[in-house]
């Protein structure tokens, strides 16, 4: 049985979104429950139109609820053992659940994330990893905002995350990493990347395997099941793409309502088009997920619908159902021993 | 009168493009000369094609093609004063030509016109400036790729020369400019944006308006004129936007090809896909502007066609015609005048 506690306060519309997006991904996975944390007379009003969430749900009455534009380090003074947020990350914490997801603001989700449940050993930062919808299907691209300006063994920490979450997610043996760059020659780059390369080469593990360099580009060609790139640019490129895919949706939408001509020929194609949203439904891809933590936390989009909630949902049930905290711990072992100096007097 | 200098060699198909590219700008600006760069024997069969273009161009001979997967080092050594592609910079600085286009591989071009024209006096780095179509029309965006890694200096040292092309480009007295962020409060991003937003607020320029900070979707949104990162990020960015446009543009084609009634759809909304495909093309946005040096230099893209490398010379034509150099030029004096320490015996 799966456990999973919600944030139900958090994102731009609390329970309304939340508390549907519970009963839909329910639906698809009836063996879960949930662990509940939102201000009661707020959420119970919702939780009553769907019985059978309320069935598999435990409600827990907490006062404070995080806003979406509140400080990481304010939320903390003020939300830290009492608001919603918190509580759903100690439920993970705790033990009474195996996942926390919350749509609240990621700054602070972040920062309580890291404070309740602390990085893994032998992991300096946290990653944001996000799953980036590509021409051969999904791809894993992290870190996408977490921190800013990791060094190379942080680049190589993310790329041992990154596989691990991969295996979990696309059931792969040795998923392919590659290292975002200006260029796929050796001698391009930043400092950082191509030191991230010299040891993700040298490490020559089995848990992933070294592409090498990708492109901008490649993100969307899906080169690679595992794209690392530090925080600031891994931010960057998403939003890029994301707004670039809007901005061509706004103008198809425009081409295909100027002249009579064009606005009968959407009527015959109107379920191609169907189907070109459904492939390109940002919903779909909505769940980011935490790593380097003793614990998963996923993030979803504030301003998600109850649809976009449900995958996010479906992102927390895959990940623990396919054992992603046990996969890191596991391959972190295994590269860090890798990595011990040999035992003798110089060892110390 | 104005004179454009062509490295007819540069760009994967060489005189097969750059010579019918070349004859396409002149029915565009009929006032313009070209001076021409390349091997006798390749390009003149071509040029006979074109005997508009053959009667306002000047050819030179020479031996040397700079190869697209030459390194910059190579190329330099090889191609100093007699590849075609050093001597249309170097015409630009011998006051043969007022710019200088090439569809060569960009690292060596850089380096060949950072060599030859050398950089403008204040201006630590170049950049490359690219024209981004928008929702809202076209950006600059700038540095997509000269270099890696800018300090706070250097991005001002961008903004102002984005601001002069902005002005230059699209004709509006004061361009807004934005620095590329992880979000747009001023506590976000690393020190150098952070530090940059500082100078640029407090140098209180009336060649343009500091806008603050954007994110990656802003890009596609046009929220500014100028868009200022430095070239990593900024390259990354590009190429993630470009690969999400053609990845959606493939999911469209498939999408129309898949049942009849799709198909009957396009047929009948033929009209309205062609509009789309002019909106987007990606020729029409060629031309990446190398700013900060004592001279202009404009990049085509190495395997763009006829037309592709007409819009690229528009662009120079433009920059030349709008007077780009003396805008930077005086863009520059009043910002350092104004950044003087005062006279007297500290100040030596």
């Amino acid at each position: 049985m799966i456990k999973i506690s919600l944030d139900v306060m958090g994102g731009d519309f609390g329970p309304e979104v939340v508390i549907p997006g519970a009963a839909k991904a329910l639906e698809r996975h009836p063996e879960v429950t949930f662990v509940l944390y939102g201000q009661r007379e707020k959420c119970e009003p919702f939780l009553e139109r769907f019985p059978k969430l309320k069935e598999r749900s435990e409600l827990h009455h907490c006062d404070v609820a995080i806003g979406m534009d509140e400080k990481p380090s304010q939320a903390l003074r003020r939300g830290r053992n009492v608001s919603s947020m918190w509580l759903a990350i100690d439920a993970v914490k705790e033990g009474k659940a195996d996942v926390a997801v919350s749509a609240g603001n990621t700054g602070a989700l972040m920062a309580m994330a890291m404070f309740c449940l602390r990085m893994m050993p032998n992991i300096e930062r946290p990653a944001i990893a996000g799953i980036w919808p590509t021409a051969r299907g999904e791809s894993i691209v992290l870190d996408i905002g977490a921190t800013i300006g990791a060094d190379a063994r942080q680049l190589l920490d993310f790329a041992l995350m990154g596989g691990a979450m991969a295996r979990a997610l696309f059931d792969i043996e040795s998923p392919t990493v590659g290292l975002l760059n200006v260029g796929a020659e050796e001698v391009k780059g930043n400092e950082e990347v191509k030191e991230a390369g010299r040891l993700l080469r040298e490490a020559n593990l089995s848990s992933l395997t070294y592409y090498g360099f990708v492109e901008g580009d490649d993100l969307g060609k899906g080169t690679v099941d595992v794209v690392v790139t530090e925080g600031f640019t891994g931010n960057i490129a998403l939003k890029a793409a994301e707004g670039t895919a809007r901005q061509m949706a706004a103008f198809l939408k425009m081409a295909m309502s100027r002249t009579l001509m064009a606005k009968i020929g959407y009527l015959f194609a109107r379920g191609a088009f169907r189907m070109l949203r459904d492939k390109l439904d940002p919903r779909k891809s909505n769940g980011g997920v935490f790593l380097g933590l003793n614990g998963i936390v996923i993030k979803s989009h504030g301003g998600t619908d109850a649809e976009g909630y449900a995958a996010a949902i479906d992102v927390a049930y895959d990940m623990v159902k396919n054992g992603l905290s046990k996969k890191i711990e596991n391959d972190l072992k295994i590269y860090h021993a890798g990595q011990q100096p040999p035992a003798g007097p110089e060892a110390a």
